[in-house]
């Protein structure tokens, strides 16, 4: 864990040694998925077939062996709890609310000189949506993924999800039903991405990927960008907690190990303006980590890339917090909208001390899916944007044309290009 | 030129030969761009001075000298024509005014449970603008590029834009000046964004990267994504024109030609249900072509890839429409606006027989910069939202973690994320 104070001389080469820090080396694998996208794309089904054999270690018969069928799903998913249904539901239900009130409006723009302006906003027709197997597959990731999707309205969402040794995930499946999930094929890798962006016999293409995968993954759908649309690549999990002496040092210490537990390239940072309270959490965090299941993961991550930082006064870690432009923020201090006024970058925020991260993880509203690596200074969560798309339009009279043309004629011609300007000059009266 | 007829037997193997035909090959410079940016990253400033020298054929002074003053803007600028000034200034307004209308709003929702959910929105901190040189700096480009970013709220515009021999384009400045670009640098090529994106002693980081380029620069884009943002790499230029005969041949003819004339590359579609007037209009395309001064350019374009499209009725042009999800659509029907509910693929649309999309590439309003390729299936133009990002907050009382947080508990157990249930559990009442 590293530990840093503004008040020492070190402190700036320090925090940009924090800043600079690469928490993952990402495989080179461009060649590898180049040949699996270029063997799905020439091939398609058989394709498919091979890789899975391949690289999953089951021989579906055919490529109708692919899909799960709907039997399949509510078989895998009829011994699930009752209360854990109930969740999913209320999660479900939380994250539809939230991503509805995103909805933008279209608008339609008199206009001074006689023209119409106006912006449309229309759904995506068919997604992608890609969720990892084996222990990495997160019902609530499979929540968070698709509901935006089916908020904005889009018609098709077609899930892959690899199945190593056949074996389904239960909650995963329901997570997919009570999200709208159209289409399930268990197909994983760079294969299953290829299959999405070009389509093969039985997979009909979609207009963007999303979800979480590993390197292939990654790779895949960069590589498959422009074919359709993709989200951004997500980086290690990362958490800033800026907490007050008021706090309870082992209510902190649950959350950064909660951030820690994740992988060991994840980070946890606490800012405080204590020294004793900084202690006070160190301490905590050390005692937890003996407790948790996980222990070895979050003690990992807390050795290597956790820090606390001791700061002069809240306005010092406001800079500060700017600077790191963190995937996830709390703010556990006396007025915390007052310290997210003065916020730019970041994620997702928690407000209070009865706010801890993981409920924005599974049932706040809010999307799971954000910017990390310091990517919240340009980029974005997840959103009912990711799946909806503009077309503006001009609507013109003759005079309208007459206002404006002429500029664009000028304009036109400065620019050399004489078939612009022509187009609008023969249309003035 | 490519002629199809829904109602002939070859018409749906055609018609997906024109979706696939790719009308560019982009060049490899992946390994040369890769050296290029490691060398600004390595050696700052002094790299971008061996580079200039290298590329653009001019050897700066110092580093000092790749920032162009404002005294240099002043004298560059005088001898601009005021009527072509006014033409800018109209354009810039225009612009200014359809981009401020998308401004969105805040979000605050309090909740049933207790808990309020909100939604930020905030600019960049900075960006960078890359600005071709020579013939291609167009000032509309910098118009469309530079305001939106103005208009979101962005403190720094920095423009980069090579000048060979060390010429300044007097228009380019001028547009610069007045979308409120706050810094331009002559340097250009992937040295040029590269040094956007890492900084050097002299030029500060940016947030983003926008703006065309060719192949080098489109490459340093991909290879600095992560990052910075960028934008989307824009392809060949494209438009498809709905008309029916009710039209002048001539005005059909010039628009398409405007297309044709950006370069080889592009594309120019008419569809049309009126044998006679697609023939009118193709030959009026032959009558234009010898009177162009780009006419050999965009003679190359409609031989190569332009099309006429015969079709039956115009639900079945809607349905092609769709299909190629084009850049720029003119909608030259006598309902117009009726058309556009059935199109929900496309840039940007143009409406009426008084609305040549040329008019969009200067002064309606709306961005010009806009999805290529068929991308438009996911994709949108440039706009404020490209210049601006998302905070989403949680507020949690006591009460309301009480009433979602066993949910929370129950999914996080379910996923195997011990911590991340202690975080919430620690805190329930």
């Amino acid at each position: 864990m590293i530990r840093l104070d503004t008040r020492e001389a070190g402190f700036a080469a320090g925090f940009e040694a924090l800043l600079d820090s690469a928490r993952e080396t990402t495989a080179r694998v461009d060649a590898a998925v180049g040949e699996i996208i270029g063997a799905v794309k020439r091939d398609g089904d058989a394709a498919l077939l091979d890789l899975t054999a391949r690289f999953d270690g089951w021989q579906p018969a055919d490529a109708g062996a692919l899909r799960v069928t709907a039997a399949e799903i509510d078989a895998a998913t009829a011994g699930i709890e009752p209360s854990l249904m109930a969740a999913l539901d209320l999660a479900a239900t939380r994250i539809e609310r939230f991503h509805q009130a995103q909805r933008p409006r279209d608008l339609e723009l008199p206009d001074p000189a006689g023209l119409t302006l106006g912006m449309r906003w229309n759904a995506l027709d068919a997604v992608g949506l890609y969720v990892p197997g084996g222990k990495a597959a997160y019902p609530s990731s499979v929540l968070m993924n698709a509901l935006p999707a089916r908020v904005a309205g889009v018609g098709r969402i077609a899930m892959v999800v690899p199945t190593p040794g056949g074996q389904l995930n239960p909650l995963v499946l329901a997570a997919a039903r009570r999200a709208g999930v159209t289409e399930v094929y268990r197909i994983g890798g760079a294969q299953a991405v290829a299959a999405l962006a070009w389509g093969t016999a039985s997979i009909a293409p979609v207009d963007r990927v999303v979800g979480p995968g590993n390197a292939y993954v990654a790779e895949a759908k960069r590589q498959v960008f422009g074919r359709v649309g993709i989200d951004s690549i997500a980086g290690p999990s990362e958490v800033v907690i800026l907490a007050d002496a008021s706090n309870d040092p082992r209510h902190v210490a649950t959350d950064l190990l909660a951030q820690a537990e994740h992988d060991e390239s994840a980070q946890a940072i606490l800012v405080t303006d204590d020294a004793g309270f900084a202690a006070a959490v160190a301490a905590a965090v050390e005692a937890e980590l003996g407790t948790l299941s996980r222990g070895a993961i979050a003690g990992e991550s807390w050795k290597r890339h956790g820090a606390v930082i001791l700061v002069r006064d809240w306005t010092e870690a406001y800079r500060l917090t700017n600077r790191l432009a963190p995937e996830h923020l709390q703010l556990m201090l006396p007025d915390p909208r007052a310290a997210l006024a003065e916020v730019r970058h970041a994620g997702a925020a928690f407000l209070g001390r009865y706010c801890p991260e993981a409920i924005g993880d599974y049932v706040a509203g809010p999307n799971h899916v954000l910017p990390t690596g310091r990517t919240a200074r340009f980029a974005s969560g997840l959103s009912i944007y990711d799946f909806l798309k503009r077309t503006t339009w001009v609507e013109a009279t003759a005079a309208g044309l007459n206002a404006i043309g002429p500029a664009a004629v000028a304009l036109a011609e400065a620019e050399g290009l004489q078939a612009h300007g022509r187009s609008v000059a023969l249309r003035l009266g």
